[in-house]
């Protein structure tokens, strides 16, 4: 068997009729896609829900969701000739927009506001050899800057304003109907800067229309509660949460967020800090799942919603984002270790244990 | 469509005919396993390969390969009645059985050398609620204290020797001759306790036997050159090496791995810390695969191999056996961050960059 008769995995490949290729869009994978979608053992009942499965994006090659838009962006970058790409990012958009860079031999540019950026958080760009530009001034700064140099040179804007990453990142809802034979009743996601609701909602709605689903889901987005323009419904200047992967004050797809929430009948809804700790260590201590803080959020608002009566029975997905391993300094500081210390000797252990 | 109607994704699941399973073992999953096989994009010539596919351990639930070999420990555990599981371990071990046990609703207990345990290593097990006992001793102590523990009171030993084990580690041989319609030419494998070098020659020949696979591949088995047991002939009484994933002395399946070695005329050689990390830059900055260092060994031994002309072309599979989110103090101490200041404005942008 010769390596042209082998499948390869990934989204341009599993998913080639539903995105906007042709046949000068370069096939690049990382293996990105086909990620679990596993089911809850214990937290359903509390969350109102039947069923209750959760979509582990985590699984994906650089340990977060962005992949499947990110393969897409950079394939039709190639295809249209840029010589390299470039976001304003400190966290997951740049570890994977660094991964495909070079992945496929171009440059990366990462703009980052300057001093206000951990190591730990931008660990993977670097490794994968990205060109940081740290300029003296904030996030909004940096995308704008990245928005005016990508318009004046042959480089491809790889934030979630380009409508790539959209196309790509539909697909999950795609594997969900194909998991589960039609789509679930709730979808229950972390909103940040709105992308990857928008992108959801364009793959059930093209799913009910291609046949793959009977219904719709009920799009329920969750926001942290010091950053949630979409719940006030107005910009937040400076946002606030433990979830620094949806700490965005002004989303960039606001209006496809919205329209996601009204056309589904579904909601976008505030949970606190609290709220999301308390869902992330119910994830690692009840489910074995150990999430970003973000993640978190999808499931603070399901047990939001179960704790007060409104939701009743019926079947529902939580999106959960990105890695545990993204930020390990919450999982150390909210994390209160259960260390018990013990002489080397069998008895001395079980005496420390009360055995 | 009800959820018994669905076909959950899992290593008890998609493998069930090739396991130790009965009819009373608990179909418990986290989604593990079916992970990605990617097509190398530019090492292949540099190895004197055809053909280099990487084989994506990291894209398990936990992020690394323990877990096809947990999920059968801990189902079996179930099975036998343990009411807890318990493992001497500072790494992924320690995360792949804390995750299972929180899913399961069971104890887990991690038993650690005092006093040698960073925060950052034990932040999995710590998030997924591990009872952690930080012995006044080393980790053989560790070990010693944990089997003999275990075989007082009823919690399974879920360390490598737990046979199950081995089992569910065998599962990757099978996806890869699925993938590729054959066993590869040559499997190159990092190689610490030597557990996994054990599973997936045992993997292989059962394939083999099956009809899956016409032939064996050469198994070729790399450790650091610190921790070079199985090279050497003796056991290392204080190894050393950057990829703490390998830093074994003294393997549990020594035996094992040399039969393997043997039967396939293969080889295991030693890798130095240099060639570890310069394998570990090239896979994320020309591949775009961001491992954790003893992932990275490998591929190091691919490249010696094929720089010193040993290696005639032909299809190899290296596995890559946990991320490099694992180990980000590595990331950032050898990333050399390749960062431009710059003000806020275009011109100052384009002007540092040299644009």
């Amino acid at each position: 068997m010769t390596a042209a008769t082998i499948r390869p995995r990934g989204v341009l490949y599993r998913w080639a009729d539903v995105l906007p290729l042709t046949d000068r869009t370069p096939r690049i994978t990382l293996g990105e896609g086909e990620t679990p979608l596993v089911r809850a053992a214990s937290l359903a009942p509390e969350c109102g829900l039947d069923e209750l499965w959760f979509k582990l994006e985590a699984c994906n090659p650089t340990g977060s969701f962005k992949d499947r838009g990110m393969v897409v962006a950079v394939a039709k970058a190639l295809e249209a000739g840029a010589r390299a790409i470039m976001c304003a990012s400190t966290g997951n958009t740049s570890a994977s927009a660094a991964a495909y860079a070079a992945r496929c031999g171009i440059e990366c540019y990462v703009l980052v506001p300057g001093g206000k950026v951990a190591a730990g958080k931008m660990a993977q760009a670097v490794a994968y050899g990205a060109r940081i530009i740290e300029i003296d001034g904030n996030f909004d700064d940096a995308l704008r800057a990245a928005r005016e140099l990508t318009a004046r040179h042959p480089i491809a804007l790889v934030n979630s304003v380009n409508p790539h990453r959209i196309e790509g990142q539909k697909t999950a809802a795609y594997e969900i109907c194909d998991a589960l034979g039609d789509a679930p009743d709730l979808l229950a996601i972390p909103v940040g800067n709105a992308g990857n609701i928008t992108a959801y909602w364009k793959g059930f709605r093209e799913c009910a229309e291609r046949g793959l689903a009977a219904r719709h889901p009920r799009m329920c987005g969750f926001q942290a509660a010091g950053a949630a323009p979409l719940v006030s419904g107005q910009p937040v200047p400076n946002p606030q949460t433990i979830a620094t992967a949806i700490r965005i004050g002004n989303p960039a797809s606001w209006n496809t967020a919205i329209a996601a929430r009204d056309e589904s009948e579904g909601l976008i809804e505030a949970v606190t800090d609290d709220d999301i700790l308390e869902a992330y260590r119910l994830l690692a201590r009840r489910e074995g799942l150990f999430v970003e803080p973000a993640s978190a959020a999808s499931v603070a608002g399901l047990l939001k919603l179960g704790r007060s009566g409104r939701t009743r029975g019926g079947r529902a997905v939580a999106i959960l984002t990105g890695h545990g391993l993204k930020d390990p300094d919450t999982a150390i500081s909210h994390g209160t270790p259960d260390v018990t210390r013990a002489p080397a000797t069998i008895e001395g252990i079980e005496a420390a244990l009360g055995w």
